[in-house]
This record gives structure tokens, sequence and C-alpha cells, in this order.
């Protein structure tokens, strides 16, 4: 078999089989077949599309280009939750525990956060001490013992996907369905999930604008999990305005922990309880979302949720006495409130607009290498379908340096419009 | 400018602008956009195409990319001749004596055989001692003193060219229309040529199997010329079958020898007198096509191109007496006479089956870097649309090795087919 064959199947519109792909993914990843034999195959993948036979084994063939973790001698059955990424989506901070209280043991690896979208690595970083490059070993033994683990790769997991994402980025090829769903789910099943529930967000702070794309995306996921033996729950949840009422590391932990004790802002709870339920039920923890809800309603009714979190930052070395005294979080210099310009209904509050205002605040990150501040955000007090009075709060600023609180007030006050008619309220989830 | 973007650009079905495209190409040829963002680029253009605009932008700028040839004060108009490539071309070896003769200077650089497509230089080196690696100022001197130069490229025209098609090569781009028209045009125009006439072949034995894909690649050469300020002729030949009567480095260099005599296969005969009077046209010896073939059919009674031959053969030290005893050229140690297996007409000499038996015999390269015996080959003596009977000699093969013959003999003889019914001859042109 030669790689210029594989490409050239594809560019003529051909299916490749499982036999060509591990070829293809094998020799990319042990460099036999060169970076430019990649790229062409990338873009032909990305001009041409694949079936979901073909991604699906593009997915195992990533998943198996390093170890694939095996987790069933530790728990019954493997759950993860993964969602594509979007502005102020603490979800995994919040649902983690709730689940794990519910008897569901659940270990999670999560990324770092890259452009306009936050990473679940960088808000738990606001609790000092918290580890989150736990070794493989380590990540096994308090799944087992603690019942729940919230880390980063411990491993060189799926590395056939690190560098074909790497070559996708510098030639054009990220756009590609099929390149995205197996690129995120090849590394959950080499993670050891059993089941998945995916929250695909759609909006234009999610990296999927439209809800056709998303669901696009979201079928392909269900069906390489279903092909490859595992089963995948997709949830299509809104990304249009940001998710709660926080943008910002430690903020979101803050409103995490708030939501863990009952309290923050009822969407975000709401959100909350739904990816649970879906959790509970995959997990089988419940027998249908009803149960799952309720459920997870008692764990946080009744405390479990919260102890379950002081359980994971204590296992991980974190400072728990944060999730106590949230007032311990490191707070920016300075605060300012925004007030409304005007009066009315809010029609935007657009997540891609606040999602670069906090990556140029520097609550993210531009680049890879840049260094994330745990303080700075914003706190939204307004959210779309609200009423609001002119000089009536609408947002928090919290900056460490004058001049980037000026822009950033500008940027998210952009980010805002107003109806004098009434407007909807965005829904939390579409499907 | 960023070279993803320019990617992204092409493969989202945007038109590239001249400055976009030179970018990409210059910082190609000097490195600074890395092979794997050709591959890319290079499969974009191959599966969303690009317009006239944007090929000839691209055939400028490659041809920008190294040393452009200034012919101007050397002749009046520099005219050129290209063949796409086939089987048994040796058309070049006759065409430009006869124009020369006719008063119109003509230097060209031609290249080496690949696969199943002979070349020029190959054909040449025939001649003991004929020099294929003039440099560029003896290129010129030459083509001043003796109106006369057929040689290799002797510097690294258009290297942008180079270090694409290799590239192209591994990367499964090679089939796509404007980088095919793209290369040919820009190692001519790097070439000094002012006015050029392209002989586009079409058939099993051609790059473009179909009339309607040559006919595309004429078309976009033909604009391409018009565009750069060149003049362009483009010409439709056939090439399912081989050429005149003979394929192999030697045999054809008789045969060409023996069309500047007069004599050689008519059909030999009839292309090159049709190529020449469309060269002498477009470089204004001649008012019309028929007083263009009235010349070139007069420099070919009265001598003067086979006299031209010598000149040329003499001037890059070639051994001349070979012009004129054709019984000098070497010869393979084994010829054998096929019969044909059966009376009819014939349908069918594949030319690229009998291209490929020559690259078995060794007449040809398989690979860049095989080497080439100038002796070995085959004479065809029956072509499409003759009857023949059996046991009546069908063709000969010339090798220097027992076991290549007989393969050689299998492969020729099913090239062959036969019809009960008249077959009309193959034209030789199709426009």
């Amino acid at each position: 078999m030669r790689a210029v064959d594989v490409i050239i199947k594809k560019r003529d519109r051909g299916e490749l089989t499982s036999q060509e792909i591990d070829f293809f993914v094998k020799g990319f990843t042990n460099g036999d077949i060169p970076d430019y034999q990649g790229a062409a195959f990338a873009m032909a993948v990305m001009l041409n599309g694949m079936t979901s036979f073909e991604t699906a084994d593009l997915t195992l063939s990533m998943a198996r280009s390093g170890q694939v973790l095996d987790l069933s001698k530790i728990v019954d059955l493997a759950v993860d939750k993964h969602s594509s990424g979007g502005v102020g989506d603490k979800t995994s901070i919040s649902v983690m525990p709730m689940v794990a209280a519910c008897g569901l043991p659940v270990g999670k690896m999560s990324g770092r956060g890259l452009g306009f979208s936050g990473g679940t690595l960088d808000k738990l970083e606001s609790i000092p001490g918290y580890r989150v490059n736990l070794t493989t070993e380590e990540f096994k033994t308090q799944l087992k013992e603690k019942g729940i683990v919230l880390t980063g790769q411990s491993l060189d997991l799926a590395p056939a996907d690190g560098k074909m994402y790497a070559l996708r980025d510098v030639t054009g090829t990220v756009p590609s369905l099929p390149l995205i769903a197996s690129s995120i789910m090849c590394k959950k099943i080499a993670a050891g999930a059993q089941a998945i529930v995916l929250d695909v967000k759609t909006g234009v702070g999610a990296f999927m604008e439209t809800l056709d794309e998303a669901r696009k995306l979201a079928d392909l996921m269900v069906d390489i999990g279903r092909l490859a033996g595992r089963k995948t729950v997709a949830l299509l949840s809104d990304m249009n305005q940001p998710l709660g009422s926080t943008v910002g590391n430690a903020l979101e932990m803050v409103e995490a922990i708030e939501t863990l004790r009952g309290g923050g802002h009822p969407d975000f709870r709401e959100h909350c309880l739904h990816v649970a339920a879906h959790v509970l039920v995959v997990g089988q923890r419940a027998k249908d979302l009803e149960e799952g809800r309720a459920l997870a309603e008692k764990c946080i009714a009744n405390g479990s949720a919260l102890e379950t979190l002081r359980v994971l930052v204590k296992a991980q070395g974190g400072d728990v006495s944060y999730v106590d005294d949230l007032s311990k979080f490191e707070r920016a210099k300075y605060v300012e409130v925004v007030n409304a310009p005007r009066s009315g209904y809010i029609s935007q509050v657009n997540a891609r607009g606040v999602g670069e205002a906090s990556v140029a605040l520097g609550a993210g990150r531009a680049k890879k290498s840049d260094s994330v501040d745990h303080a700075v955000g914003f706190i939204i007090h307004k959210k779309v379908g609200d009423s609001v009075q002119a000089g009536e709060p609408l947002f928090e600023v919290h900056a460490n340096d004058e001049g980037k609180l000026a822009e950033a007030r500008q940027a998210v006050l952009a980010a805002h419009a107003f109806s004098d008619e009434f407007v909807s309220p965005l829904p939390l989830f579409y499907e």
C-alpha cells in the first residue's frame, strides 16, 4: 500500500477501507508518511468528506495510535462527558461532582482554553495547589478510591490526533466535520470511555455556529460512538450568549461552586441538571431523565455534591478552604460595574464578542504558549430576554490593567444589543 | 499575508489575487512556506480549480521564481514548440531543423522521458557526443550564430515548478488542469518564448486520455499565453497509436532523419509539416498555414532542412556522420520480426501498451534515475486502418536481452487489435 494511493482514492471521492485508513494513520503517526502527504489527505477529506464508517475507522485508528486506557477493572462503566467548548462553560466542574455524588464514578481528562473558548483546567487552577497533571496510575487510583477525577491528559493519548491537529491548524483543514468529530471522539475512546455524553454547542460563541452544522457534528459523533461500540448521547445547547453569568477562570469557579450549593445563575443550574441527568442515564444510575434529574437535585440539596467537590479538590492537592470561602479566590485589582446605556429588552449578548474580550483581558489564550490571568473576566447581569432600565447594572469587568479594562468595557458593551420590543429568552437546549 | 489564509480562500472556492498567488509561489520556492502547506494548496486547487486569470498569475509567478531568459536581443521573435508527450513523438527533431531552414531561428529546451512517454534529449543522445547540457551563454551564442539549438534546461528555470511538481507527484495532485497548464507554460515563458505552438496529445498514450480533457488543457494554455502576452496556438493531435512507425531512441532518430530527407512514415511526415506550418505562422515567416507548409516542404526538398540538422548536431558536439549514415546508429543485439497472427484490419495499436513495453525493454525510464538503452525499441509496420494478411510482418522488436524480447513481443502483440470489418485510419489532428 502507498500513501499517495490512499490520497488519490479520497481525492476521487472513493470510500476508504479500514485497512487503508489504519495504514495512513499509523504511517503518519510514526513519521513514515510525511506531513505533506498528511496535509494533502486532510484537504481531500475536508473537500470530499467521509462516510460515517470511514470516520469511525479514522477515530479508532487515531485512538489506537497511542495507549488506550482500560478502566473496566476500576469502574463498572466508564462515562465521559464532553463539551465542544464555548464561553462561560464551567459545566464539568458542577456536573462531575453531582453525578459522582449520585454514585457514578467519573474520571475525566479536560483541556485548556484556546481562543475565545475557555478551558476547564484553567478554571480549576484558580484553586491554589490543584494538580491537573496526574499520572495514569494516580488517575486510576483516585478514580477507584474517590470516584472522581478531573485532570489533564496524563499521557500522550491518541498522538495521531495531536499531530494531525497541529497540521490541520496550518493547512486550512480545521473545519471538516469528519476531522473534528474523529478528533474529539478518539481522545474519549483512548481515555477509556465506554459511554459518552456530548454537549455540542451552537451559536456565535461555538465552533459550530449554525444549528444545522452542530446537528451534523452531533449526529456524526453519535454514529462514530455506535460504530465503535460506545453508547453515545449528544445534546445541542445554546452558545449565542455566555453560559451562566460569569466568564473568566476564578469567576467561573465561584459560579460553579455556588451552583453546587444550590445557588448560581438559574440558566446554568438548569443546564447542569439536564446534562447530569443524561450522564446518570447513560451511566445506568437512573432509568430515565426524570429520575436522573431528581437524583442530581437531591445531591445538591443534601450537600453531597458540594462534599464531592471538596473530596476532588483535596485529592488533587488543592486548597479545599476555597470551596467553602469563595472570598478567597483571587480578585482582580479593578472591578467596574457597567450600567445599561438605555432601557429595553436585551436582544443579544454576543458570546464570541465576550469571549474575545476575555482573551484580550488575559483570561484566555490567543496562542497556546500564552499564560492565563485567573482573576480577570466578566459578570453578566442581564441575559437575552431580560428587561433592563437605563443606568441599571448590565455587567462587571474584572481587570488587572486600566487600559485593558477600558477596552474590555467597550467590547462587551458592543456585544450587547437592545430592543424596544419584548425578546424571548434563548433556549438552553435545542434538542 | 499568511499562507494558511491563501489555502483557506482556495479551499472555500475563492478567486485568488495576483498578490496572493505571487506571495504563495515566492514563499514556497524560498522555503518560507513549507511543503505541507504547498500540498494542501495543491489539493485545494486540484479539487476546486482555478480561473484562467489565476492560472495565468500562477504561471507568471512560477516563471519568475528563477531567471527568465531574454532572447529579444538575439532573435526578432523567439518561438517555442511544445508537445505534451507521447509514444514515438520525435516531432521536435524533425520540425526544428525544418523551420530553422526556413529562416526562423529556434532555440528549444527539451526534457527527458519518464514513464511510457519518451523524451527528446534521450533520442538526441543516440548520436555520440551530442551535448544536451549547454550553458545559457552557449545557448544564446549558438542561437545567434547557427539559428538552432536543441538542448536540456541550461539553468534552474522556474524552480518553483520543479519543487511543486515533485510535491504533486507524491500527494495525488498531478492531474489538475491548472497545475499541468501552468507547469508547462511557466517553463516556456522562463525559457524566453514570445510565441508558442502547443501540440497537445490526446488518446490512450497521452496524459490527457480524452479529447475533452485535451481540449480543456489546450484552451487553458492558450488563455494563459494570451493573458501573459505570448501568442499561443494549440493543436490537438492523436496519441491513441504511436506517432510514425518507430518507438525507441535510436530508431526514432533514424525516422526523424529519414523524414528530413523526404522519407519516413507518411503519417509522421504529415504531422511534422502541419506543426512546422503553425510554427512558421506564429514566427511570422509565413502569412498562413498554406504558405508555411509550402516553405517547409521546400526546405525538405532542397536539402536545407537536413543540412540544418547537420549544423545543429555539429554545433552541439555530436558525430555528424550519423546524419548521413543511418547504419551507424547503435543497433540492438536481437531483432525479431513479428508476423500478424491473423488477417484483417488493424483496429488498435495501443500507444500506452507499446510505450510501457518500450520502458520494460529499457528504452525509457520507470523512474527518473534509470538509465536508457538507446538501441532498443519497436518498428510498427501496420497502423490503425491498414489491412494485414496473416503471416505478414506486423512489427519488429529490437532488444538486447532475449527474456525481455519475449516479454516485449507479447506486450506489443497484445497492444494490437484486429477487425474483420474495414476500420478508418485515426486522424492525425482533431482540431
